[in-house]
């Protein structure tokens, strides 16, 4: 029960409860393995659980955090298990946890520069420091025409970054009489499905999203992108936005970022690049090739919520001339009316992206970046590339096995070459067995397994288990035979 | 510097520094009110204080928690101060800053109901408990063929409605073909301006979107729609969206949901109603008039992260076709694929908002509702209600100040009686005395002050203070004389 008869939790008490999740949370941290990685319960198995009705009177929080073990806890998948191999990693970290955690104590609202100045300040200057870190071009900076932003997501920034090439093209004028132009967006077959997902909502449409093919490592093809733009041009529709990807979600290919980037110049299209996952190598020096062409992009994103030990949600977005994006979003009503925003001296969020609140996001960025240096950040990259060249070399080894795809960082696509119903009993056996969670995509029509490391904690012995665990699920599969 | 040389936070270290962000935050709260509520930073003063450069090597947490003090601080606004009284509310409490922490500490990415079903469970069924709660519509609940989601704001639910709507009138040629026709949309001269953002964002134009005049009280003509309406199909558009308000920004004025509904019902418009901060105000029976009309809407919103008690980011959507939302905004790529998905049998919640990632938000809500029960939100919206009441009283009752809109629940639009330029500089004042601050809007072209009381902690002492303030520093203008 409420210790006060105004309900509240008093100081004392959130102290109190507030130890006890800290403690939760490391006990969960010291005890993640011994959790089925994916969840092993059915639909509805949850919610079974869950009162039909919401509770009339307050109730104490040693028994709320009660039902998070009983009830919550089975219905979860352990994104932050250094068993996760799946999809792209949502890495976590202590700093980052504790930033968010000061963010949500502090619960202040950044829509403008004015409603809380250091949570616009923050986030400027630590987006000008990743600006450095990764050696992306300067610029994207906001001390020069540029900056970044702090997204919800790579869908948030893909979305951003199509209407403000949307603008762009047609002089301003989609935001005044809507979009009655045939515009046309290009990406690869192999494109994240947000950039479709964009072009939807800004009712561009999908048959006007033209998809061009690959080569055989997965990689757009350019001169297949400028033969199109030509056959649309002569079709009389306004080519506008090409999305290249660094690090394709289902076999992190790498689209030649160049070739593309001087398509787009010569042509006067909007250059996106989405480096949700990848991005993040390029903290080390050795990695940064896969930038090469950047200097030729409008807008690119990357999201420390991936591989960069920052919790979802972070995902950096910048752009090169910020005053496109911002008369693209910009709303001024009076009852946002202030000093500074009139005179012009600072920034205003709120008008790069698509929600008007904002959290002060930045902090668990600046924890992380100032916990781990720029040191510490490396060292973890370079051990799960080196990681996953070591499993790479392990497929390549083995007789039974093989990798379909460059895996040119942390991210292996691999099968067992006995066919695809082979590989998908294989994929939900190991599922099943909880030890360990990958996912599964397409690639040349066959079903293919990803092995993506980049877990905060995942470390050789994971991945060395993992291996082991793989092969010795194929041989059992191939000693019980194929239930069709 | 971080404990070992793998340089992550050990979970001892965490354990230590949790609990020192834990006291932090208590410390916070109890000794808000000695801060400027407003922050009296100048723009670049906290950005100057900031290293130029990223940190090569790891930092002490302690060291970054003390420049949390001496940097940050200074350049927070106090969202969660009792004197708080600007804008809307972005109301925090002790459970919802627990709750934000476990589900940073779990970190999952409840994207699909694979990837975390505890995730998807508990926000249906909590969204279900909030009909009953606010007694919404029955057609709002998953068990019905509608449903609720988390959302990031209003803006982004203002999005979707407007979406679901275009995809709904076009018979869902607009996501392929793109958005040819002639769309209008209709909202009044005191909507928010999400709307006008998302209708510029979907392609449909602000010439397209039509301010319909409102009446003495700020709300919507409803002859006027009806009127407008004839108007656009006769000049060959096609209406297809409206919104409506339960509380306006400006002036917390109620549009009439039912003859709006009865209109759209009619016309075949899509009626989607945003209750951002006022649809709390249901909780309390006596308040549910404001809902009245509700059942002729397509879709609605409200925030718990604003008067809720509720930690941004927490927007409630519902709808009460989720067939036409899903469709509007699903997109499957083969990556994604997972069993239960292909079968049927579960709610993918990425397929109800823009982004693909989500947080665990549920979880802060959850805690919210139980810590406090039903009796505990209603205690406090009661008391913020009555002390706007109060608060409008004295307004009244002052020769000197004017009420200038009705008060419906906790937000008094009034003024001093000696022109705009008088309030001005009596919000200015007051704004820099760092003891309260609150915020103006224009109402009748006429400069008005807000105040709206909702802040977690705001109790009848702050509320007599501030009128006090205000009447104090009215005076002291007065003797001291405008300087032009």
């Amino acid at each position: 029960m409420p210790e006060s008869k105004n309900f509240h939790m008093s100081p004392g008490e959130f102290r109190r409860c507030g130890r006890a999740v800290v403690d939760w949370i490391a006990d969960y941290y010291e005890t993640i393995e011994t959790f089925p990685v994916l969840s092993q319960v059915k639909p509805g198995q949850i919610s079974d659980q869950l009162p039909d009705m919401p509770p009339e009177t307050g109730e104490a929080f040693d028994r709320i955090l009660k039902d998070v073990d009983d009830i919550i806890l089975p219905g979860v998948t352990h994104w932050q298990s250094p068993n996760f191999f799946a999809y792209f990693p949502a890495n976590a970290s202590g700093p980052a946890i504790l930033g968010e955690l000061l963010s949500a104590g502090l619960g202040v609202q950044g829509m403008l520069w004015s409603t809380s100045p250091a949570c616009t300040e923050l986030e400027t200057r630590v987006l000008d420091w990743l600006v450095d870190m990764l050696a992306l071009p300067e610029g994207f900076k906001s001390t020069a025409k540029g900056g970044g932003v702090i997204q919800d997501s790579a869908s948030g920034a893909a979305l951003c970054a199509v209407l403000a090439a949307r603008e762009r093209v047609t002089g301003h004028g989609v935001n005044v009489k809507g979009c009655r132009e045939p515009l046309v967006a290009y990406v690869s077959t192999q494109t994240h499905s947000s950039v479709e997902k964009a072009v939807k909502i800004a009712g561009v449409g999908s048959d006007n999203l033209h998809l061009i093919p690959v080569d055989a490592d997965f990689a757009l093809r350019p001169e297949a992108l400028a033969e199109q733009i030509k056959i649309d041009r002569k079709a009389g529709c306004t080519p506008f936005f090409v999305c290249g990807t660094v690090g394709t979600t289902s076999s992190n290919a790498m689209d030649p970022l160049p070739e593309i980037g001087r398509i787009c110049r010569e042509e006067g299209l909007w250059f996106h690049v989405d480096a949700a996952m990848s991005g993040t190598a390029a903290l080390c020096p050795e990695y940064r090739h896969i930038h090469a062409g950047l200097e030729l992009a409008d807008s690119y994103c990357f999201n420390p919520h991936k591989w960069m030990f920052t919790n979802f949600d972070c995902d950096c977005f910048f752009v090169k001339d910020r005053e496109t994006l911002v008369r693209t979003l910009s709303i001024l009503p009076e009852y946002l009316r202030n000093t500074a925003s009139d005179l012009g001296e600072v920034i205003d969020y709120r008008d790069w992206h698509v929600p008007l609140g904002r959290r002060f996001r930045s902090l668990k960025l600046w924890f992380v970046l100032r916990h781990y240096g720029v040191e510490g950040l490396q060292h973890h990259v370079r051990k799960h590339v080196q990681l996953a060249q070591d499993f790479a070399g392990w497929v390549d080894a083995a007789k039974e096995f093989e990798c379909v795809a460059p895996a040119p960082l942390n991210l292996v696509c691999f099968r067992h070459t006995s066919g695809d119903a082979f590989n998908k009993e294989l994929v939900e056996r190991l599922n099943r067995s909880g030890k360990l969670f990958l996912t599964h995509t397409t690639l040349n029509d066959q079903y293919v397994l990803r092995m993506c490391i980049g877990q905060t904690h995942t470390d050789e012995r994971h991945v060395k288990r993992a291996w082991h665990l793989i092969q010795d699920t194929a041989e059992k599969i191939e000693q019980d035979g194929l239930v069709p």
